[in-house]
């Protein structure tokens, strides 16, 4: 295929993208099909010779389609949101094009540096300490990893190493194998499956912190177990606190796990992977309230915030402790600016040696939606309809209610204040509210 | 951006992808930025409103191109190839579009079962043992890792369970740390950085072999380490074969250390992430014999077989092994075909958890070049190239040579035959060919 024919066939596929999610609501979101149906469909071995084009695209609704399960479908609600949108996919044919893989600085140099100020801009965004940012001359920095997977593992890796050190520095005799041994992470008993695995992949006991009714882990559960583990000779070294579980989105309490966990010179990692996109709000960002006391943050932008699979978002606070999980330098990966300050490497960032250009479609989705439509479709609701909400509310006068701002966002706010109100009143008034918001909601374009 | 906007944008950026591919020989090759060039030309914030998506494309030039190593420019002769081919470009937009998250068969079954079809399509295009192949009852199968980082890890966790398994079913009372502490992984000494990380991030220790004068591991070398290892008390448990390692694309020789693995009850791995793609052609075929003693094999069909990155792909004889790695459960992944033999969820073979519906870009460019066309490609000319440099050789009446047919390889068959030739008619005989050889790429067209 010349480029002549990559122009023609890839305005053809640009159309057959924007049909797909044009009528994706007409597919039925979750495939009728057998487990081994594809084999059926297609030939047992590859053609010797090229095939035509046509031929191959014709397959996609044949072969491909009817063993998809649409994510993008309104009506899918499995698992989890994967995030889509239109600038992300252009920047993606972008990062195809390039095709650079960007392990070093040298490797691509714009690759590496869109992506740590990128990582900056987003850390600004919900406001994180100034610490974890990369800034020009800051020790701490954002990276791209593929999964919320991935991060978790690099954070117990990074304070695996660390811990080791610290031992090894005051009781040079002590083999790190031994020192494994006895080390003991800590995570939700709701924490996401990837945790426990990070733990097996580590060679480290993973245990399990009770949660409280809310599915939360509070500071007293932690505390216990730490101290229980400390008294029977073992070394406490890690906390992977959630903020968002994947059952229930539930938070654990990192205001009192931090504290705690810096006291006990234990690394503490925040997997905020499902709900984090959320903490672009200013109403949602006190639920990050302790990420002061971390030191690695990771969310998924691939989830909520418009930017397709894979982008999960990571902060250190000290670079020099993930680089440290596993820095190895063959020589032809050097490069003349390796020890300059400006100069990240990411391949000591992550598991894998390559990357792609993935700041790319972060930088897209942030210029064309801005912050302002990123909120948005957090809020999935303007400030407007909540102004048009309440004005049919006071016109009605059923019941009267006036707004507030929070943090930029329009509030309606319901006061309980006659000496005469009774709880079925409030009932019937917040019947009354939501059914003038789902009228308001179905007068919406769809 | 509605699917009216994005038509029209993605046509443009399919015309900018292909206007920069058909000019990129005019871009230097290597970008003339120094550290941190990029911060300064863009915002240090993200914008509130969203902006107009002229101006982020004119920040393409402006921004991103200055800064970019053109890894596809044919002055690019650093590090290693990466792939790229218009089909898997037109491949990958779909994958964006689909957006399907296929960690296990329910979450996409076309995702998991293209791709398991599409790594038997290339186990038969390189000839493995069928015992890797998945087939529709068999125990073995392929999969698309990110990188070969990520495969060589994959199968350094598997190695790693197996053992305890095997050694805690003799000895209950045996500890997994006790048993971590006394295992020993073994490499080449030039074999890559990656090796050497894995068995970091997996606790245990990773010995380097030393290589021969052709910087290739004989069976000897390990026979002697993993004797010496074992009189030690330790427990030797694998080895990983270099097959073109990355500094001088060295063999280790397998066809003598595979069965000294197999016999020592070690996993051998092979890694031939840079080289591995020449194995389609039968002629380089023979350089991957002996991988019937392997149980794991691996290579970056990304660097060089026209799938853009990534794309690293593996097979695995007993998918038991690498799924009993860290297989686990929770119940919002479970689905009703779990436990039926045909399907395959794919999180528990790779680190991650996500993943993108990569095997489309394997179809695409499979059909789209024929084996015929992907092997063109490796041998970078074809058997009618040679056919005319031998007419030339024969028609200039300096020297006389015939063909033959290998593997279905056109061969120049240069025999010394002639009681009088000496050494200085061979190196002038070697002249005269080359000269030829060089006329005819000359004439070609560009």
């Amino acid at each position: 295929m010349n480029t002549t024919e990559f122009r023609k066939r890839g305005k053809e596929m640009i159309d057959y993208v924007a049909d797909y999610i044009e009528t994706i609501e007409q597919r039925s979101v979750y495939p009728d099909v057998q487990p081994g149906y594809l084999r059926s469909l297609i030939p047992e071995e590859v053609p010797v010779e090229p095939e035509m084009y046509e031929d191959v695209v014709k397959d996609i609704e044949r072969v491909i389609m009817p063993g998809v399960t649409h994510w993008h479908s309104p009506f899918f609600y499995a698992y989890f949101p994967t995030a889509s949108s239109f600038p992300a996919m252009l920047a993606d044919m972008l990062c195809g094009a390039i095709g650079c893989i960007g392990f070093s600085w040298a490797a691509s140099p714009a690759c590496t540096e869109l992506e740590t100020v990128m990582l900056d801009w987003l850390g600004k965004m919900i406001n994180l300490p100034e610490n974890f940012l990369a800034g020009t001359t800051g020790c701490g920095g954002g990276v791209i990893q593929g999964t919320a997977s991935e991060a978790t593992l690099m954070s117990l890796l990074a304070a695996r190493s660390r811990i080791v050190r610290w031992i090894q520095a005051d009781n040079p005799d002590r083999t790190e194998s031994e020192i494994f041994s006895k080390l003991v992470a800590y995570s939700s008993d709701q924490a996401h499956s990837s945790v426990e695995r990070a733990g097996l992949i580590g060679g480290v006991t993973m245990k399990k912190v009770p949660t409280d009714e809310k599915f939360s882990v509070q500071g007293e559960a932690l505390k216990k177990m730490v101290e229980r583990d400390r008294r029977a000779g073992l070394i406490p070294f890690y906390f992977c606190a959630t903020l968002g579980t994947t059952a229930s989105c539930a938070f654990d309490n990192i205001i009192e796990l931090g504290p705690l966990c810096n006291a006990a010179k234990m690394w503490m990692h925040i997997d905020a992977a499902y709900a984090g996109s959320a903490f672009i709000c200013p109403e949602f960002r006190p639920l990050l309230n302790g990420v002061e006391f971390a030191d690695s943050f990771n969310f998924n932008a691939h989830k909520w915030l418009l930017v397709n699979f894979d982008c999960s978002v990571m902060w250190v606070k000290e670079r020099a402790d993930i680089i440290g999980a596993f820095k190895m330098d063959p020589l032809y990966l050097k490069h003349d600016h390796q020890e300059s300050g400006l100069v990240t490497d990411y391949r000591h960032w992550q598991i894998p040696l390559g990357r792609r250009f993935r700041s790319l479609k972060l930088w897209f989705v942030f210029r064309l939606y801005g912050l302002r439509g990123l909120q948005d479709h957090i809020r999935k609701g303007s400030n407007e309809l909540n102004e048009t909400l309440l004005k049919r509310i006071n016109s009605t006068r059923k019941i009267h209610m006036v707004p507030c701002q929070l943090s930029g966002k329009f509030v309606l706010r319901f006061a309980v204040c006659a000496r005469t109100t009774e709880l079925h009143h409030v009932r019937e008034s917040w019947a009354h509210i939501t059914d003038l918001a789902s009228e308001l909601l179905q007068e919406l374009p769809h």
